[in-house]
């Protein structure tokens, strides 16, 4: 058995629907090109069935990726995998995976089929697919939970069509180490043509265990692919966090004895630009990537504890790419210092238009704020890329007040489209005055379920806010996010921006696996 | 062999160890009662010689605590021991739990002793304490990396001289299920005198398995005591999580077929308020504390995909404790309305002025915001118990303008102590402008490594926002908590808090465990 494990990465497919995760083209886009420099072996891109605008994602990121894979998923059907096959086709490497519910709770809840007619449309999907393309892989949703006996048919069935990549979800996170790497071990004993295919695990990590199940899974089961996602993002408690995974095979290579292609320091990196994206923060105590993960990378020292290094410490910050905040750039950089930062940090720019509208935006910024961070570069560009969509909603001006004892106040002046609006409301506080200022006028009857805020520099209120804004209307979920020294306009920035998103966003078809 | 499993908490001892965690006296007593309600067996109440404070913290809550063990951690002399045995005389029942590194590593660079040495050590400190307290707890810090041989003769000579509870810590998080469980099963079989102490597991979260090591050390090694925390507090990637390892053995009784005493219906509770109280938000894909850790806890139904609830769920949110926010009064709701609300909450608050006092904040509450749900009394609460405990530094008035193109400016006036203060200044932003005006005048030099804000009824800016503000100082790091409708003044407020406590916290002993 090869001692190589494939890293593959869903952030983009299982991690984006997480409710309110969901992700703009280009936003996908920026994610994949970070996932290639991470050096992940997979790139699960999307659903490309389940809308145009993910159609479209997962054929950019086809186009862009030259070093990973490039997969979408696909129920099993002729439809959904013509279209993967059809929005992979730019792909250096390509890979479909299809999928269908194999136990009885799904089958008969869900699917309302037999156990008959899931085994044949299991066939004739992997069969289909495998004439479109030669890396196939195959999905059992809520394998863990199916009948042992019919998995394995159905198992051999799609080996037997061609399928590549066996891969066995836990998908309601109901697993322990040893019953998951057992069950996989057994699967793999007794599926005849079980060494014609690479096993792969995909555990959620409902029970807190998704890591070490996938772990198990690979070590007593004998799976060689992990699927994962940066921050362990996915619906309900997430995935398998990439970072947990990859550092503890790493770390434990005296127990695991399993190569890993990961540049372990673009962990970091990822990891912010994840959060940023999608809102979603990190704990202060999750592993590898938590603020406190590392004591020192807090500036923290426990004085006269740590005499020596590994006392306290399995792994070094710097190695997953933790490093101090530097102060590279400020009012008085050139467009050259800017642009050849932008590209230290790995940022591509898609035209010379796109860096010159960046730059005005920094210096800009560089008017308000005398020191510069990285953190703040990544967010302008990440505010540029938003309004390179060409966005809806656009702020003009925002003038606002508060005062013990009286009504806050605000009047704002946004576009909407080519029309520009002044509007002005009173509210509990300034940052509801200005965005009850917006809705008088926009009118989407949107409910807000989640307003956060993060300094992007660590810590400091003379840094840039970072506000989260996400709106519900009609059943679907956006994310605004916006930044700005002053938290009110970063929190109009971010109310905007959502509202632009849900104007324009396409419905969705759901996906589980 | 029994088949109750112990579940200790220490998220007062441990959890606050963590950069940026440190309580308050009364945060730390009213966390106790909350754990009290979870029905934890164990409470570890704090490290009585690391301050002053610490001991004052330790005995409030072996004061106030009447349901479960109170613990007090001690190192292997006997001044920590005599403390922590003062400090727990009120106790209903009491534990003394020391402890002293026995890994080669620690030995030689952070003790600088022998084996000779530290098996003596241990031997005396557990002679000494078991005459002061009949339910000893001793751990081998660093466990897990100790010679197998030295630890075996360590364990048995300290149950010889009476510890009735051996408890074996994988201080970094190096661990794997099976290995973790496995050395617990050698300890237990080689040590001969095991069966006379309940063996106990304490695992660190640095690779992600925290959990899957402590249940691993349950079922494989026989381990009937679990030390966690709630969110997985602690220091660097935190220790095991307490919602997850017991929801884990609630869940899935058929494997580990043991009984847990706790009340998993006040979980959420217990993470909220630990939350708030430190400043350490949750990610929503946190297991079962995270906002997104029930899908439909955040209102969102999968249309046709949710056919049947356990399709994708193994627990069901209301059992730990998640409920739909309720609007339970508003700005007619008298004192008695009020303090029946405190009561259903498990509030408890010490005198009737207190009750006054919080009353008379909510009744300002209530004449901001029309609606106030049981989160905003809890944050209210808490300010309350911060102000009970007399800041130094509370603020009069505040007024604050920013608009586009201008510099933002506050106006601030404060109490420092008696005297009154009025100030003003310019910042990058409102709060900026804020923060700089207050620091004018008290010139702290205080640097600040955090600043965070939470909406504290989900989402809507209508509600309270909830600020957290971290300083470092002269080695020593404190938070400041504010609430309120307005941003600026919830961050004032938080600021002032966080004065306060640089001012008059204490200096402490770092332990390690």
């Amino acid at each position: 058995m090869t001692d190589k494990l494939i890293i593959f990465d869903t952030t983009l497919r299982d991690g984006e629907q997480s409710p309110g995760a969901s992700m703009t083209r280009d936003e996908k886009l920026r994610i994949a090109r970070q996932l290639e420099r991470l050096r992940v072996d997979v790139i699960e891109a999307g659903f490309a069935a389940s809308s145009n605008g993910d159609f479209e994602a997962v054929r950019a990121i086809a186009q862009a990726v030259r070093e990973s894979t490039v997969c979408s998923l696909a129920r099993a059907n002729d439809r959904d995998i013509s279209r993967a096959a059809e929005a992979l086709r730019p792909a250096a490497r390509a890979r479909i995976h299809t999928f269908i519910a194999t136990s009885e709770l799904h089958m008969e809840k869900k699917l309302r089929m037999t156990r008959e007619q899931v085994l044949e449309q299991a066939r004739l999907a992997v069969r289909f697919a495998r004439n479109l393309c030669a890396d196939i892989e195959f999905s059992p949703e809520d394998g863990y939970r199916s009948d042992p006996d019919f998995l394995c048919r159905v198992v051999e069935t799609v080996i037997d069509e061609g399928a590549t990549t066996i891969n066995i979800p836990d998908t309601v996170g109901y697993a322990i180490p040893e019953l998951y790497g057992n069950f996989i071990r057994m699967l793999r004993e007794r599926v005849p043509n079980s060494d014609k295919a690479v096993w792969s695990v995909h555990c959620h990590n409902d029970l807190g265990m998704a890591v070490a199940n996938s772990l198990a899974g690979v070590k007593i089961g004998g799976a060689r692919q992990v699927e994962c996602t940066i921050n362990g993002l996915g619906e309900r408690a997430g995935n398998c966090s990439l970072e947990e995974v990859v550092m503890a095979v790493k770390t434990r290579r005296d127990h695991f004895g399993l190569e890993v292609g990961i540049d372990a320091r673009q962990i970091v990196p990822a990891s912010r630009m994840v959060s940023q994206t999608t809102g979603f923060v990190v704990q202060p105590n999750k592993a590898i990537v938590g603020a406190n993960a590392f004591a020192h990378a807090s500036g923290i020292h426990q004085d006269g504890v740590l005499k020596a290094r590994d006392t306290y410490e399995i792994m070094r910050a710097e190695d997953v790419g933790w490093s101090a905040n530097k102060i590279v750039l400020g009012k008085l950089s050139g467009r050259n210092a800017f642009k050849q930062r932008l590209q230290e940090l790995g940022i591509e720019m898609e035209s010379e238009a796109e860096v010159n509208a960046a730059f005005a935006r920094f210096k800009d910024l560089a008017d308000r704020k005398s020191e510069i961070f990285d953190e703040d570069i990544i967010a302008l560009v990440g505010d540029e890329s938003v309004t390179a969509a060409q966005e809806h909603y656009r702020l003009l001006s925002l003038a606002q007040r508060s005062e013990t004892g009286e009504r806050p106040h605000a009047t704002i002046a946004f576009a909407a489209g080519d029309v520009e609006h002044r509007v002005e409301s009173q509210g509990n506080g300034p940052v509801d005055a200005t965005l009850k200022a917006i809705e008088s006028k926009v009118c989407s009857g949107a409910e807000m379920v989640l307003y956060s805020v993060n300094a992007i520099t660590s810590g400091s209120t003379e840094s840039q806010g970072e506000v989260t804004v996400r709106l519900q209307h009609g059943g679907r979920i956006v994310n605004g996010v916006g930044a700005d020294p002053d938290i009110v306009v970063a929190s109009a920035k971010a109310y905007l921006s959502a509202l632009s998103k849900l104007r324009s966003n396409a419905e969705r078809v759901p996906a589980q696996s």
